[in-house]
Formats: structure tokens, C-alpha cells, sequence
């Protein structure tokens, strides 16, 4: 019964087995090696072109060198309120790129608001010194709060983007239950939408540590290796990520431990409804359910092994809570099982 | 015959199988859980007091991180000419440590000279800010040319850092090689000797990506979370690093695989020495091997399949070099077999 | 006609005067004259402490420094949501202290408010490292908008900080012009309310280029110099700083010029009060004056040669706009004369 | 008898009365008003080309951010070992770059080996991240020693500079007395000879603090605002170093007074050299004189009044010391008279 966070869990079996398996031997080290090559390639495939990949080890790490290679002297970041990379990566964003800002942009439910967005931009005037320069936008697919931007939602954000002539992050964290809920593709939901580079998660989906860099203009992606390198993310033995990413992509798994990641949310979902002391506080759409429940009732939910937090209110939120409710933050992974669902859903009144 | 560094081997398969192991089950995330907790306990036993331990994925990340909690404004650290935090680390450590500078000190066969440690420090006097500020050193134990300190060595770097009131690093990215080389003990060999912070290094010695920094005062060791955050290097799921030492430390597992890798070595150098077409360049102390070679015939070797890299002439060779001679480093692992050297023994003029 | 802004000015005669004379002789270099000396006690006097006192050439530097040395690792400091430092001074805050993050504070008026203060300090508590550890907060004395907070205000925001253990630093750009309002003291200003550093702004008030970061306890100022000089800051004639300095503290110089521009604003308030089409935003309690005006009378008395800037409406603004109103701020100095006040007044419908 | 650094010296009376003079009236903000273009335009004639001027207020400043806008992530410039930026400005170049590394390049008597050079460039082979990648070269002129790099010598430099496709800077703290010494023009010592942009240096030679970064090619130079602006160097009444610059152009003021510093420092050579207990260290080519004399007879020539510095022997340095013998440093300035120099020579044994 633990719905804490999709980084309690382990490693998936399969990617633990090709790690044991690429245990042996030698390899080139420093990303230099003939898997790390493979596992590039396989990345050219899935964004159907040349994209150019940086693996490090550490979702942070990806956001953070990605922003960093899109980095301008007096540089304003801007990401909604709630993004992860301005409220949890203790100023990580902020440091590794030498000193950008990240600027706050409104928006309900965890979406930034493309018109909100374009106001805030227009608050930087180019060449107006005292209030920086523009340099980027991110946006996180799923969000915060596990809801999706829509295609064409990100298509809309990709114009703003194109208009003040800034590239556009996707913090993909949770890529994979973005893309399996979407029934989409990573081509759709990057750059034919807009998208300039992405940080691709695999650890929270079923790896141990696997994310990428992925550029999707590999020929802006000349300073990446030296930006990795100077945050201490190139790793020696590189083909141990390789070797994470190689099993999450053969025969789909990434996929299908996403739509399972995703269902067991639904049925979780389903199963908080059925109970008379929980509201459900928005539709899920992706691995993450949240719900209003009276304190009391959550902490003796908590006190008989179920593990889950308490979360703040997000900007847009608009039910009203009952006396001694809270909103609290249920997380599925590759590694829910039914029977976990059944276990806490017997614990429900 | 692969000699060209022991970061091209894998992993251990023991620690491969703690690894996967390990996969199962939850843990509380970012270094919170109980494995955690467990390893964090055997760096005190090992080290007979209590320290305080953080994982990271990476030795430049380790070594950087040390210093920044070293770091002063202004600051200046010194370290051997030849250091692999000044050479090879891509300015991961000035950029981590938020500007600090690295300053030279020669000596030779890659040891610091105390005496020109002491000079070197004496060119920052304390309150002239034109020059900075002292702020730390660093060693290398074993050295980037496998040469080692001797713990009477040590000691007086111990003490001129003492003088001067700057605490020491160890840069122990090798710290097993040479632990098991001059047959001590992490404390003998560390704080007894007057060393402040240590860089623990498991990647090189059988693990995947296992390097720790250890604060031999945790009261001094209050800003570490934060710097390991701020710069990326938190792992969500870090109990990967934590199963990696645990298997590392268990059984003496790792000083096991030093001295494999430090025997290997020693018969590397006997085989070499056998040939008439190479010189040792120095005594190898630890898992590295040195020799002068005719760039012809090591042409010819590598041709053949063996992998090893020419080198720069440290400070303080003395041979002369004859026409057409160059440098080359041998590197010896956990995973280098008597075999290998045969194989390449075999090949040698 | 000029109300653009008190930064349009040149220096007051009697500081161009004090320079000339002061442009003989030599004098050690880098801060360390007599000069220095002397008009460091003078600061000693004025808060009637020992401070520790450094001189920079902007407004901008005394900020990031003076918040550079209260910056820890993964550091968040707290200010309004439009203050000076994070909305016009283009990331230097955050670049000078090699890393800081600033949070924006709601409150009206360009006041933070307390209660919000506390709020925002809470979304970090101790020792989680993912939403960054607090360092400071910073207040802007008089604010943006050319309020004031009263004492009591700033002893509470005072009190706030002392229960989060953080310093509480005082922007002041227009401490003066604050000062004389308040008819108060530097001591009563600033330490007995819990002020522990301060940016003591001369240049809008008379100077060329005088700015300087006052530590109220100089035992926490061990840093400084080394901060000052990283950032290019430290002047090597530096006495040309002092000696503005001296001149401006000289029989009261610089309460004369506040006095005077304070004046001046209310002058003009009453002349803007007098017409029509024109109506105070909010009392001015110091130099500088907003008003709602129609934007085509706006135009009109600029293309008839006064400047004078559009505004963003601030927090806090509870006033209906009428159609086609704006926003507009006038700001006066010591440099305004009666008669500027007289030719603008005559302009208005 | 100060001879012991041009900065000790304050402002030429020209400047100061043009100061006095410029502080009336009012002008336009952050250095947009009429006076900085006219004196942007005078840099543009003095170079014989189209050049982006920023002003700021200390040479250190200069440098930092000249190489700011030459940084590349995991940079490498390279600068002679005793170089004013690696030496003497606490580490702002590294901080205010974000991060770029100083490594020294040796050479004989403060002038960088163009074949060190080159080789030490080559230690930074391109795409290898572990050693950074080479950003920039930078040269001082004159030297910290006084000595002058030849028209030929930098055309040199700069050639190793386009070879390896890296931007060639000069620190021109003494740009003035170098160019006098050499008679030659501004164009001639620097693009005309492969420098791409310029630390312009007014304040050695008669300015109280005016100091600008000289882009030679406009279009390179679109970062530097928000460079100068996020390390707090854009002065707000910027007018007042503009108006500095416009005395010190009128009428070839600023080669009058470099001619008359480097004429001190001949008639000052000539006066030491008279004397038997004296022997110059090397022929002085602008504004320093370095001379070998007896600890004993310097502290007794201080004790009498005279000021002036123990030095460094510097690199290539290859004269013997008597015993009791050590380096002295005397500089001269605008403000340096005969009298002074009458009065010390009195004083020689």
C-alpha cells in the first residue's frame, strides 16, 4: 500500500537483469562505448529524427543541463507556479545554469496558461537590461499534479514560444504515462508541437537512474557535453544508463509499465470514489490520484501501513473543502499490484 | 588485454546481484531509507568515528562537492600540478564550488611537496583580498600516476594545512588500491593522518557508480545536503548507491578487489620488465603500471588488441627518454585476469 | 520637468566641489586611506555602533553583496513580489550570491506583509532540501512605489525573521528620503528594529556614484571584502567614493537634500491634487508621486516636455481606472526646484 | 616620493573640473543620455572602426566581463602566469564568467610565450570535455612589470590565437602608456595586430574610476548588457564616467599624461641607476621601474618618506641577487613631478 511516490519503488526485473547482464566485460567509458551508441540511436528512432542524447542520472540533472543550454546572460526561465523545477530542485535549475531565474506563470490544475505565459514574456522587453532576457519556457508533461497538457495545448504553448523567439522545455519526468494516456507518440508530443529538448525520464517508470537529455536540433546541442561534464553528470561507466534505457525501450516495456503505472491509478481512482469519505479532487489522467479526505480518516489510513502525502492546494482548485479535509497525493508506479489496491481499498470506510 | 582504465570494466557480479537484489520492494526516497541508514553505518564503523556520508553517482561529483563545503569567497584550493581535479574534471570543481580556484603545487611523481604547498599558500596572506583566500587542499590517494603517499606523508600535509588553518581533502578515487598497499586502516590513513573530508571512490574498484563524501566532523557537515542538492546529485532512488556499498563492504569485498587489481598490477610490471623493449618508468604502487615503449612497438600492441594510452611525462621523471620512446599508462582492475597479462605478455618483444 | 527619475540627476554642487578638492594628493589605494577611515566612523556614528562598512558604486552591487553574504547553499530570500531586486535588477541578486533564489511576498503597496512573510518562510522548512533553505529577507525602505513602512512595520517583519533565525536586510536605495519622513534615526531605523544589514544608497540623493553595505554587527562581516572584491567591486581610488561620502554627511547635507526632495514631491502632489484631470494613486510618503492621468493628457504633457514615466499598477491597488487611465509615476530630488514644479503645474488642464 | 602604485594618485584636475562642470542639469539614465553616445562615438574615431563601448568602474570589472562575454561552458583562458587576472583580482574573472578557469602560460618577463602558448592550448583538445575547451587568450599591455608586448610580438599571439579559432583580449589597465611608449595608434596595437576586444583603462592615468570593455567587432557584442548588468556594473548616473572619458580625450589630455608618467619613469631609472647601491632589474618601458636594492637601504629610503613595493622576481627574471638584495617596484603617474623624483634621488646613497 504504497502510493508515496513512483521513486519508492525499485527497479523493474527486466531492467535489473540487463544490468546484470551488461556487467561483464568492458566497454569504452565515459559514454564513448557501442551500447551507449545503440541506445542513441534507439532515441532517433522513437522522436522519428536525429536528435542528439545526454544521459545523466538524475531527473534534476536533466532539467537543470537542459535549461543550462538554453541559457542567456541575465536569462528569465518562465514555468508555472507549481513546476517542479522552481518549488523542488533547491535552486539546481537556477545554479547549473550559471545563474538564470525561473519566473512563475499561473495556470489551473498544473497547466501554465499560454496567455498568462505570453503576458509574463512580455514583461522582459528585449534589450531592457534591468528585467533580463527571456530565455526559455518548460513546461511538465504529465504535471506536478498528474494532469496532461493536451496536444494542442502544447501546440498553443509552442506558439507563444515561437512569437517571443524562445525555445520550450518538456520536463518529462513522466513522459511515458504522458504519452500512453495520450495515445500519442514522442514525435507529436515533442516536436511537432513545439517542443526544442526534453528531459526524458525513465527512472521513475521503472529504472533505477535513466534520464536523457534529448535535443531535438542536434546541432544546438554543441555545449551540452561540456555542461554535463562541468556539473559533474558524465558518469564513467556510462553503459550502466545505457544499459537501463536499452531494456526500458526493448519490446515496449517503458510502454507498458506506463499504461500499468496508469491503470492501477484508474482503479485506484474507482476504488477512493466507492467510498463515501473521499472526494476524488480532480480526474487523474496519468499515475498520480488525488483526493480530499478529513485528516483523521487519512491518518488512520496511514497508521494501518498505507503510505501517501498530504499536498497543498494547486492554483485553480476550485471545490471547497469540508471542515478537517485535506488534499492528499496517492502515486502508482510499474510496481503497483491489484492486490495493493485491494489491501488500502479494504481499508477505506 | 584492456588496460586503458579501470573504468572500462563493468560491475562486479556481486555487486550486480545486490543490485538486482535490491530491485524489489520500496524505500523511502532521496536517501532516507533504511539501506540507507545501514550503509551510512558501516563508512562509521570503518572509519572508527562517526562521520557523515553522502552518496553521489560520479568522483568529479564527490570531489567537487567536498570542496564546496570547503568553499570560501575568493577561495583558492590547492592541489598537485597534475591533479585530476585540475586536469580532468572539466571545471566541474571551480564551477561546483560556486568560483573557487584551484592553485598548482608541484612536486613530484604526482605527491604534493609539502614545502611547496606551504610556499604556494603563503602567496594568499590572509586579509589580502587581491590574492583571495586559502581555503582548502587536496591530495590524490593513490595518485593519477599510481604512486601513493605514505602515511608519514600524509601527516605533514596534515600539518601544514594545520598552519595555516585550511582544512585537507582526499581525493580517494583509488582510496581501496591504496589502502590495501600500505596495509592500513580509512582512519590511519585519513583523519588520523589529518585529513578533513574524503572522496570515497567504489566505481573504479567494482561498482557501477558508488562514490561517497565523508566528513570525518558531521557537525561540520551541515550545509552538504544542500550543495549535493543544489547541484543534482541527490538520487530519488538512491538506495542503488546504497545496495552498490553495501555489497562493496560486504565480506571484504572491496579490499579484496583492491588487492586483485594491485597484485595484477605487479605482475603486469614483472612481465614488462621481462622485455627487453620496455622500462618501467617508476615502481607502480598501486593498480597502475607505468613503461617507456617505442612508440612502434606499442603501436603494434595496440594493433594487436591490447588497450592502454600514452601519457604526459609527470613532474619529476628523470630518465631520459630514448629516441622514439614515449610514455604509456597501464591500468589494472577487479576484473583483469591473470589471463589478460599472459595474453599480453605473450605479445610483448 | 524632469520627474523621470532621481537617477537623472548629476551631483549635488557640494559633492562635485568635495571631489575636486579631494583630487590632489595621493592616497592608499583599494580602501585603505584616511579618508576611508574617516567616513567609515562617520557611518559608526550615524548608527550609533561599531558597523562594518563597505563602499560600492551602485545600488545594485550593495544589494547582491550585502544578500551575497548572507547566502547559504540551496538559499531562498524573501522580498516583495516588486521589489527593486527582483524585478529591475537583471539577476544580479541571484548571480552575485552564486546562486540565491529570490521569493516574491504579496502585500499592499509595496509593503511585504508580515503574515505572508511568515507563510512563504514556512513552504521551507528546515532541512528539506528540495524547496531550498531560507536565508534572509530584504525590505525596501522607501519601497518602489515610494511608501513607507512605519517603524512598527519594520519591527515586525523584524520579529517575523528573528523566529525563522534569518537576517533581515534593508534595501535602502532612498534611505534618506525614508529617514527625514520618518523624522526618525539610522539606529532607530534599521537595528532596533531588527535590521541586521543595510544598502545605504547616496546616489539618488545627491551623489554621483555612492553607495555602501553597513553591517550592524561587523563580526558577521568577515566575508565582505572577499565578496566585494569577486565581484569587481572594490574600487582602487576608492577614496573617490569616501570623499562623496564625507561631503554628504557634512552638516547634515544629505537630511537637506531628502528634506528638500520630499518636499518637492508634496508640492507637486498638491499642484497634481489641484487639477481635474488628475487624481492621486495613494498618498506619497516620500519622493516620489503616482497618479491616475488619461493617457492622451499624459502624452500631451509630455510632448510638452515633462518626463515622466508609465507605471505598473501595484498590489494592493484598490482604485476603479476609468477609461483610457494610466498609471504614472513623478519622482522629485534634490535637484528640483519650485520653479520646475511651477512650469509643470502650469501645463496641467 | 609615492611611487608606490598609479592608483594612489587621484583624478587630473582637467577631470575633476569637467566632473564639477557635468553635474549639472539632468540626463538620461543607465547610459543613455547624449553625453555617453558622444563619447561611444569618440571610442569608434580613436579605434578607426565601428567598436561597442560599455563603460564600468574598475579595470577588474573590465576584465571579468570582457572574458564573461567569451565564455563557453568548461572554458579555458589563458593568461601569463603572473598576469593581473590570475594574481591580483581575487578571483573575480572566474566568478563573474561563471565559471571560466585562468591557466597560466609561461613566458619571460610578464609576456606570455607565444609557443607556450600555442601548446598550451593544444593540452585542450577540442571535444575532450575532461579538459575544458580553450574560450579566450589575454594579454596585458604593458605588463604588470612594465614591460611592453612589440606590435610584432602581439600579432604573434594573435596568430596562435586564430589558429586554434579563440578571441584574443587585452587588458589595457596602462593601455595609454603603452601605446605612447610605442608610438603607435590604437588600431595598430590592437584588431590591426588580432585583438578582439579591449579593457580601455582611464583610471592609472588621471580618471577617478573610468574603465570601458571595447568590443572591436559590434555584432559579438549583443550578451554584454545583460553581462554587465547581472554583475552590477551598469552605473546608474553613468554620465559621470562618460564625462570622465570626454576630459580625458579633449585634447589628447590622456597622452599627455601617459607620456608624462612613462618621462617620470625614465628620469626615475635614470636617477636609480646613478646610483651605486642601486641596479635596475630591467630596462623600464612605460611607467614602472623595477630595481635591485638592499633591503636594508630600501627600508631606510621608506623610513625617510619614500613609498614604493617589494616585487616578486618575475619569470625569466636571470639576474643573480647579492646577498640582502630584493626587487622594488616604483610607479609613476600623471601626477608624479620632477620634484618628487629630485627629492628621492636626494635620499640615494
Amino acid at each position: 500500500m504504497i502510493f508515496a511516490s513512483d521513486n519508492w519503488a525499485g527497479a523493474h526485473p527486466k531492467i535489473a537483469a540487463a544490468l546484470s547482464a551488461g556487467a561483464q566485460g568492458y566497454a569504452s567509458a565515459y559514454g564513448t562505448g557501442e551500447l551507449d551508441r545503440k541506445v542513441e540511436q534507439r532515441f532517433c528512432e522513437l522522436f522519428e529524427r536525429d536528435v542528439a542524447v545526454f544521459f545523466v542520472g538524475t531527473g534534476t540533472a536533466a532539467n537543470s543541463i537542459a535549461l543550462a543550454s538554453l541559457s542567456r546572460p541575465g536569462g528569465v526561465a518562465f514555468c508555472h507556479t507549481e513546476a517542479h523545477v522552481i518549488e523542488d530542485e533547491g535552486g539546481a535549475p537556477e545554479f547549473l545554469t550559471g545563474g538564470a531565474r525561473l519566473r512563475g506563470v499561473t495556470g489551473d490544475l498544473g497547466r501554465m496558461d499560454p496567455k498568462a505565459l505570453d503576458a509574463a514574456i512580455r514583461l522582459h522587453p528585449a534589450q531592457f537590461v534591468h528585467s533580463g532576457q527571456p530565455m526559455a519556457a518548460t513546461i511538465t508533461q504529465a504535471t506536478e499534479i498528474g494532469t496532461l497538457y493536451g496536444l494542442d495545448q502544447i501546440a498553443v504553448i509552442g506558439e507563444v514560444c515561437r512569437e517571443h523567439a524562445i525555445p520550450l522545455h518538456l520536463d518529462g519526468a513522466r513522459f511515458a504515462n504522458a504519452l500512453v494516456a495520450l495515445e500519442t507518440t514522442p514525435a507529436e508530443m515533442t516536436w511537432k508541437r513545439g517542443v526544442d529538448i526534453v528531459s526524458f525520464g525513465g527512472t521513475k517508470n521503472g529504472c533505477w537512474c535513466a534520464e536523457a537529455v534529448v535535443v531535438m536540433d542536434p546541432a544546438k546541442a554543441s555545449d551540452l557535453p561540456f555542461l554535463r561534464k562541468r556539473s559533474a553528470h558524465l558518469f564513467s561507466k556510462s553503459r550502466f544508463i545505457a544499459a537501463q534505457f536499452d531494456a526500458y525501450f526493448e519490446d515496449g516495456l517503458w510502454l507498458e509499465t506506463a499504461r500499468h503505472a496508469n491503470a492501477m491509478a484508474a482503479t485506484l481512482a474507482d476504488r477512493l470514489e466507492e467510498s463515501p469519505a473521499v472526494r476524488l479532487a480532480w480526474k487523474p489522467q496519468a499515475n498520480e490520484v488525488f483526493a480530499l479526505i478529513h485528516t483523521q480518516i487519512a491518518s488512520e489510513l496511514q497508521a494501518r501501513g498505507a503510505r501517501f502525502h498530504q499536498w497543498n492546494l494547486p492554483q485553480g482548485f476550485s471545490q471547497t473543502l469540508n471542515d478537517g479535509e485535506a488534499l492528499y497525493r496517492f502515486v502508482t508506479s510499474f510496481a503497483t499490484t491489484p492486490a495493493d489496491i485491494e489491501a488500502f481499498g479494504a481499508l477505506l470506510p
